[in-house]
């Protein structure tokens, strides 16, 4: 019974045509040209290398595409239980015709063949979204970006701030930053020019949001100008050898003017709250990031209550995080929640996340899902998987636990997946505390 | 096969008249007399403020009863999906006759007059305890409530002490201390025996248990008498402008000298532990506390080991510390378990929680479950949500997943629900540990 | 349908031959002679200690093994619902012939006599192993175990370090060191050549793994040979009274010097972290122990980073550590998972923990269970205990959820059951990340 009815639910989910909330994909590149370019990410060359594949054969420079292709799948077999190997087959059965369970040594190299034919179409990007049910996405964009050359309707943008929050001191971020802006920053006020300039820039292409991932340590307070001043004079004179106070200082002082600038422009500020950067520095590109799980919303007391005018949507990295995740945007008006994101994002740990925001937050304030890909190709296979996911929430949760309709526990899985995307980053005037 | 036998065992265990070990009930006016009591709950408040209702309309001393709940009703769409008004609907279905799935603008009012006729009934307290198969409910009463005008064996006194441990700085804390015993505290033996006054004149009121909520920062440990001595001098000196070093050291001896206290005098001293108050100080009443989940029962530990007569029925208010609460109650004989508590206390976390505690904390060790109500329709559905997932983790985890029989399956249930309650708190001599 | 899928899946992993990787198995002693044997596991005696029965009638030295299990079969009443006391039963059931599904104050005796005939056997043990379809278990061995008197291929030796690490300062220790090596520690150069020694004979005879248990503040980091001196030599001049720097750095130098010789002997390095030993000093014998779980694996970084040949089987205590330990195997070519210990080691944690492993690890890096057993009987009830777990989860994540055929899921189940600790362990190269 619970199957078929899961089964259902599922069906009704399926219709909806999505818009995915955070990518990471280049507009100007959206889809995949190879199967090497769905091998590459990340998620698989982490694994093989985890499961003993050497990164210098995984990042030899000399490798093309098909070859890279036979490498990895010649050494995927020890990772082909992972949800994510799930999503290549997926991948390849959906959009490129595959017929069989696993992708090996002996059938991969047709299927190589057909998908790069496929993938050369002339509309190739725009077929993926179409069978993934995608209307738009949601971009990751560096603040210098200049956002032309593709359909802001289709792509949104989004202004990713790391760099300015955490890698001012740099002098080439330092110098893209004024070739961007054309302001010279040389103290307090200029820098504040800066980041006006780049909101500018960025709502006037259509942004949606501003973005940022941050380390389990952060915790956000305003610094004086005064103090602000005198980082900003450290930095500029030293550079990334500035003291360490000096860095610190600045960092806050510009995440907390990114806030106000959220506030002034009505744009959500996406916190992905945890992540610690270069754990693994032996390993591979994009695979050398890990976690510290210790970490609280209480770090953000002071955020969340001096910008009531700001949605946060935020993301956290472990699973642990979660509980308080779901208590803070039950109370404070401004936080809600946002997809399962990276570690979290594997289906024993969404099931588990997703069931305690669905019965406990206002349903509002939930996020569903997004992608976090870099490649068009994978939107179908995570949103699958987490309407799956979803479906079996809505049928054990809601209509067998709670004895809820079938009706009703599709309305609130499709509010979920589409209608709080709108109304959170789309509406005109976005809901936020008073 | 499951969801039959899931039906049997919940149909055993309704079959059980409850007593509720700790609410917030006033004594004297137990039970609502309008819907604007049972929306008045901070759950609906501080939900329906948490999805966009501002807190000045919610709060507005002016509203009357009947606009205070149009004015919630008409705000309540965003939270439906939640357990919490899950809980809404079902008093208004049990309790009241209400028949439709959810209070709309537009069915309300019938409701809202058909409830004031029922609430307005000589024997309405008696007739939802009835309703509720509740025999009895313990109280959390100030340290100088009277305690008269009702019938102790109905409504069971509970010392809470947060105010002593916590808040003696407060000049009106220590007027209302005075007032109560006839004892000025001007020294530590002083404050000693007005301590000693309280516990007399609660227990000798049929109290069973004194009480506490906790920061996630606190840790208890012994104060020398010097150092208490010199702490208090220092707050009856400065009031709350005393240093927070004495603060600390005279909650510490505070503390230490309730513990004492409740072995002297044979009562439970039930820990609720984790909550940061005011964390959201725009919040409605009592909608503005949160918490950080990074708290250990490590910091208890020299607590537990210097009482071993006294009773500990803890709760923990983040999911995450469930495990240790486990772990201790299965080492240490004077800790047990207590419930599943405010952002603890949704479906998702109680199955995972008591499905933890079930299969690995003796038996007799175990408190299922209180309502923490401040109004005895809530009840009901509280205890109803539990029940359910107690029937569940029964039915799957131990008939099925362990062969039990559905007859001891049900007697573990009915003795996590009722048995403990009284072997604990009513008990002529409690297990403690030897 | 799922539970006939489970019930299938479940036959296939029962017709395995097992390797239980970790246990405390006295290889001259390995199964028990009377009931005292099992039962005076501390699981049962701390489990009927803190239900209330005290430390002094369980550990009382007059007591004679069927008195001892009199006093505790009489109290076990009030942890019959634990999944420990569930081994008990299991053990009797399938070992002893008992048909009954409590063990009683009337029913004991009978069950008493006869087990106390079948253990006399000549070759009891074997038939133990024969009926646990065990082919071998690994030991935990004192460094100064000469490992002789027993069939090292059916009883694998490991070197437990806990002692050369934590407790080299105390007298005896060294005493022990010094007479088993012939070394006398005067300085770092003659501790390493003791060390040297103790794994020229450990790997001389047949070890195929070192081990330790870590308490949840340990985080290793390599210590100058300055340092280590200065260390040692205080260690040396004042014993167990040395300051406490001393002490910690001496057990960073000699853990860090540990590493290194696993590395040049090939050995694995099981780490068991997050144990604070003695919390309740009043508790009985091995139940003494808990936890802080605020512990991270980034306190290990650099330990992971600067041994990319060595593998690291890591156990954690508690659950919310596990996402951590999962994140971690799928990043670290040298980390992998291994079992569910101790306090993580009931089914909902369990269940909760693998399901994460099995979906996001690769398949060749889990190590699915050990019993940690000390006597042999309880291997048995133990990894039945995970196997049925397994079953479900590969039913109804793998089969259902995902869509796998059941003969893949199967080959899943025996490959961290079985395979994976071949290939961690006995072979002769072991995989470690490049």
């Amino acid at each position: 019974m619970s199957l078929e009815l899961r089964s259902r639910i599922l069906a009704e989910l399926n219709s909806l045509i999505l818009i995915d909330p955070h990518t990471h994909i280049n507009a100007l590149a959206p889809a995949s040209t190879t199967l090497a370019d769905i091998l590459g990410y990340h998620y698989y060359t982490e694994l093989a290398h985890s499961a003993g594949l050497p990164r210098e054969q995984i990042e030899n420079p000399d490798l093309e595409p098909r070859d890279k292709v036979r490498l990895l799948i010649e050494n995927l077999a020890p990772v082909d239980n992972t949800v994510q190997y799930g999503w290549f087959v997926e991948i390849c059965q959906t959009l490129f015709g595959f017929q069989e369970e696993r992708i090996t040594p002996e059938n991969w190299e047709p299927l190589y063949d057909h998908s790069v034919d496929l993938m050369a179409g002339d509309h190739w990007a725009q077929e993926v979204l179409k069978k993934s049910q995608l209307q738009a996405v949601f971009l990751t964009n560096d603040f210098d970006d200049p956002l032309e050359g593709f359909d802001t309707s289709t792509y949104i943008p989004c202004l990713r701030t790391d760099d300015l929050v955490f890698h001012l001191a740099q002098d080439d971020v330092r110098t893209r930053l004024e070739n961007a802006t054309g302001v010279s920053v040389t103290d307090l006020s200029s820098l504040r020019a800066s980041l006006t300039n780049r909101f500018d820039h960025f709502t006037s292409r259509g942004a949606r949001a501003c973005a940022i991932s941050l380390p389990p340590n952060f915790s956000p307070h305003p610094v004086s100008d005064g103090r602000a001043e005198n980082a900003l004079s450290n930095v500029l004179a030293k550079g990334a050898a500035a003291e360490q106070s000096h860095l610190d200082a600045l960092a806050q002082a510009v995440f907390w003017n990114l806030a106000e600038h959220c506030d002034s422009y009505d744009l959500p500020f996406d916190l992905m709250i945890g992540v610690n950067r270069r754990v693994y520095p032996a390993g591979v590109y994009q695979g050398q990031d890990l976690y510290d799980s210790r970490v609280s919303l209480i770090q953000y007391r002071e955020l969340f209550n001096s910008f009531p005018g700001v949605t946060f949507p935020i993301s956290v990295l472990a699973s642990v995080t979660n509980q308080e995740l779901t208590s803070y945007s039950w109370i404070f008006p401004n936080v809600i929640t946002n997809g399962h994101w990276w570690y979290s994002n594997t289906p024993t740990y969404i099931e588990h996340d997703a069931s305690a925001r669905l019965e406990a937050v206002p349903r509002t304030k939930q996020i569903g899902y997004y992608s976090d890909m870099y490649k068009l190709e994978f939107a179908l296979p995570k949103f699958n998987m987490y309407k799956q996911i979803l479906a079996k929430i809505l049928a054990e949760r809601f209509v067998i636990d709670r004895r809820w309709t079938e009706e009703r526990a599709v309305a609130l899985g499709q509010q979920v997946l589409r209608g709080n995307v709108e109304s959170t980053f789309m509406a005109a005037n976005r809901m936020a505390g008073g």
